[in-house]
């Protein structure tokens, strides 16, 4: 037997940044003390910065699900008419959640692989002056596909209604100018770019935003965003904090903030792109390629082949875990992500393991030119060494 | 400067099980894999078992407050006539949530300290009997008192309505036959005798709860019920969980399974009855005397002195962070824990502190007499020594 590392290189939960879960280490800490009260402050006020926003960002104990829901049970009233650009499993999630709570949705569909645009929305909009919401993903996960938050943004700005942006992992994939555009309600999650272990959602609340909880009549008690952001002001959470995240997250912060937002976007955009020239290079086909965003790329498994057996060989052969793909993708694409803490080694070795477990399915591969292909992106984009401290 | 450890003593979060702390350290595992569902479907299972119920048992990304919420949106429709057994902070939470939702609501107060009776819960049932639900703490984490529900439970069978009992410090503190007793939704918390962090809400729910559910209008999402039942019958849940807690949880299970849960229950309740003899004897006078539970005991500070000074002299002089009064009785009492991971060796310390600290502040002090009140209870319920590996 080899050794064979446990590696999981996913969208979500994302690799962990090991200083963040050492971090954890020290929960022994009570969330009612000026102690934690000073971590929980910066935390968020580190993520503010980070999310480069002026608007109030809260954080919730729950997953990104919840800060959906979180979204709609604070921001809206049975009955509202609301715009959702549905392209793939977490566009429909907002479907499920909007009509859980008795919106009225107009749904705009694209295919999987492909996105909704803005003209649609602007088209929608007009046909419909009486919405008071647009969602959407900005990266929907499930099929690698980015929307133009931007320009949805503008059209949205025009009229009464919000954007609320699912970016959970959309934030440090793209650049998100949440204020300069318009994105009234940008929700993330700890598993995703920062590096951390699922459990913690944030969300920022522009002030149009903040209007609609005034007038909003949905009822709801755990995720409610007004006493949240008054909690958060005193440096605290309205009921017991996830501790043991909240310091990890404190430390990733802290990393990113290193590194930079636009610098960790562009990390995510490098390998993405890295990993489009390989994998086209190995002859498989993309399944976004119109749209294609950066946390994470979907490609189509070859002809004949189940995208499970490619899961299921990494696994097995390289202890490495990637996604398979979800819902009605399932056993169609797999899935390479960027998003977070991920870097060329990595991917380096994701290609070159793709290329053995193609070949080793009769799939004619030539063992080195997928990596090749992401080699040269690295040596294009004149990524610079950096020194390591000992 | 002397060595001043930090120590985490109080109701919630309460001390860390190491080895579950420790666990966390694996959390780079994806949540739709064999690996977690394996882990997942055994906490779920290990769960039930020290809870001691043949009911389903749920699990949520939130804090406690979350799946009393989830009870509340899940089980009941605007307008259904509830009663909420109000003794304290928690009590009143339970009103606040109810009223969130549009229910009908009515309240039984007891004052800070005391209880609310059987008698006054069955005297409800009868002069409401449309009432859908009563709702209750088995131990009232604001004020040490716990509620009788097991003759709650009798009078609720009686009835169409159901139990719903907060346990979040009740679990592991007192027995709690759920369904022997009629104990319809019974909550707990992860940062609580579970010897974890906070971030994970069980739910226990009876046939009789689930038949509400068929029924019950209120709109909700991300707290599902039945949705959260199904997905964990297949080992996973339905959004992305708590994979670090989830871990710490699994790992902190098997150690209560070890102790078993009537012991967990007798070492906290021992616990409480050492720290009665030794505040008393210190002359000290107890916030709850005539229904004393057993996760944390509440002692009145003494006349003319802040509680806040004694919370604050333990932090300063001990590194010990001890709960004060949580609303209107901050400053009038402090409140010494006894959930999950603690045991006779942190008692001693504690019970020497606060001598010590008394006699700073001017109060007439025996030193050791609190102490060897608290000694005699351990020698008296003869605890066995214990062979610890090396």
């Amino acid at each position: 037997m080899h050794i064979r590392k446990q590696r999981l290189l996913t969208p979500g939960p994302t690799p962990l940044y090991p200083p963040a879960l050492h971090a954890m280490m020290a929960s022994d800490i009570h969330h009612r003390t000026e102690d934690f009260r000073k971590v929980y402050k910066s935390a968020l006020a580190d993520l503010k910065e980070v999310m480069g926003t002026s608007h109030d960002v809260l954080m919730f104990a729950a997953s990104g699900t919840g800060a959906m829901d979180a979204t709609v049970s604070n921001l809206f009233s049975r009955g509202d008419k609301v715009i959702v650009c549905s392209a793939g499993k977490f566009g429909e999630r907002w479907v499920e959640i909007a009509k859980a709570y008795g919106l009225d949705v107009t749904v705009l569909s694209a295919p999987y692989g492909e996105v909704v645009t803005v003209e649609a929305v602007a088209g929608a909009l007009a046909a419909e002056p009486a919405a008071r919401g647009v969602f959407v993903q900005a990266s929907e996960t499930s099929t690698g596909a980015a929307h133009d938050v931007r320009g949805m943004g503008r059209a949205v700005a025009k009229t009464d209604a919000i954007l609320v942006v699912d970016a959970i992992t959309g934030l440090g994939t793209m650049p998100l100018d949440i204020d300069g555009w318009g994105l009234d309600v940008v929700i993330g999650g700890s598993q995703k770019a920062f590096m951390i272990p699922p459990g913690l959602a944030f969300l920022a609340v522009s002030p149009k935003a903040w209007k609609f909880a005034d007038t909003a009549t949905l009822p709801h008690y755990y995720f409610n965003l007004k006493k949240e952001k008054k909690s958060g002001d005193a440096g605290e959470s309205s009921w017991t904090p996830s501790t043991a995240l909240i310091l990890a997250l404190a430390e990733a912060l802290k990393y990113v903030q290193q590194i930079g937002m636009p610098k960790l976007v562009e990390n995510a955009q490098l390998l993405a792109r890295a990993t489009r020239a390989a994998v086209e290079k190995l002859g498989l086909e993309l399944f976004a390629p119109h749209s294609p965003g950066a946390s994470v790329t979907a490609v189509k498994a070859p002809r004949g082949m189940d995208s499970g057996v490619i899961v299921k060989e990494f696994r097995n052969r390289f202890g490495a875990i990637i996604a398979n793909g979800q819902g009605s993708m399932k056993g169609q694409i797999f899935r390479i992500a960027h998003l977070g803490y991920f870097d060329f080694a990595d991917l380096f070795a994701v290609i070159a393991g793709l290329e053995i477990i193609l070949h080793a399915h009769g799939v004619p591969v030539e063992f080195g030119a997928g990596v090749a292909a992401a080699q040269e992106i690295y040596a294009e984009a004149a990524v610079a060494p950096q020194t390591v401290n000992a």
